[in-house]
């Protein structure tokens, strides 16, 4: 964890950090989301040592992002699956991956690309307004305190 | 810096990670989308030591995510301003904060509201096809290798 230095922060993006922040932990959700559920198999792709991987298999369990469930009996073997929550993180990894294509994968183009299972068609992200309707381009995009920050100057 | 560790990985999440999974990295862009750009300004924001925050904006000058601009000439005074690639990390951040909106803002609710400024709607993100348009679920998403990893195996 980051030492639980975020914590005076009121912010949904340190709270996320503190959950998923430490180093190779969203790799570890990468992988979950790309089908790899046993230790051995997360070991292999991202090689790492064993016990930096069991503590953040322990962590992400403990934050609910994963559960550990028993696939066999003798011997005793566990597996990681990810929660709804954990599989929720698609959506930030999607845009993290799109970033890293735009800006960090050089002539050799993207590692992977994402489609439409439906149409084969690429999936792009966009930002639509949810009362109009209309996509918003970044520009036009304003934040406010909402109700957690409002009620600190109540 | 993340050791250079995830370098054997042909992914643009881990490329990503590798210039912005810094601890207290995406929390600096955080406040540089918010308006801050000078050093006090940071760190009285984030209350981290002034070693670890010149260290974090020095190497992420290096990655082009920050441009140092000199706005004063005596004493020589700098800030600190986000790169096109800089503000790019808006959508990622998003994506991180409606994720911690959902799952760890609890009772209190989200911190932050984010409106289209055009007729001040919540402003959400949704995957969306560019080949049929349609909102693409992310049960109806699928991966694939691409250009940079398919030429591996050519």
């Amino acid at each position: 964890m980051l030492g639980r230095t975020y914590d005076d922060q009121v912010c949904s993006i340190a709270r996320a950090l503190e959950v998923v922040g430490e180093r190779w932990s969203l790799l570890i959700v990468r992988d979950a989301l790309l089908g790899l559920r046993r230790f051995d198999e997360f070991q292999g792709s991202l090689g790492i040592a064993r016990n930096v991987l069991t503590d953040r298999l322990n962590k992400l369990v403990e934050q609910d992002v994963f559960r550990r469930v028993r696939y066999q009996d003798r011997p005793a073997r566990y597996e990681y699956r990810l929660t709804p929550m954990g599989e929720e993180l698609f959506l930030p990894l999607l845009a993290l991956m799109y970033w890293g294509d735009r800006h960090l994968a050089g002539e050799a183009g993207p590692p992977r690309v994402v489609e439409h299972a439906g149409c084969g068609g690429v999936v792009v992200e966009r930002l639509t307004c949810s009362a109009c309707g209309e996509t918003v381009p970044s520009g036009q995009v304003r934040t406010r305190p909402g109700p957690a920050l409002a009620k600190r100057f109540d």
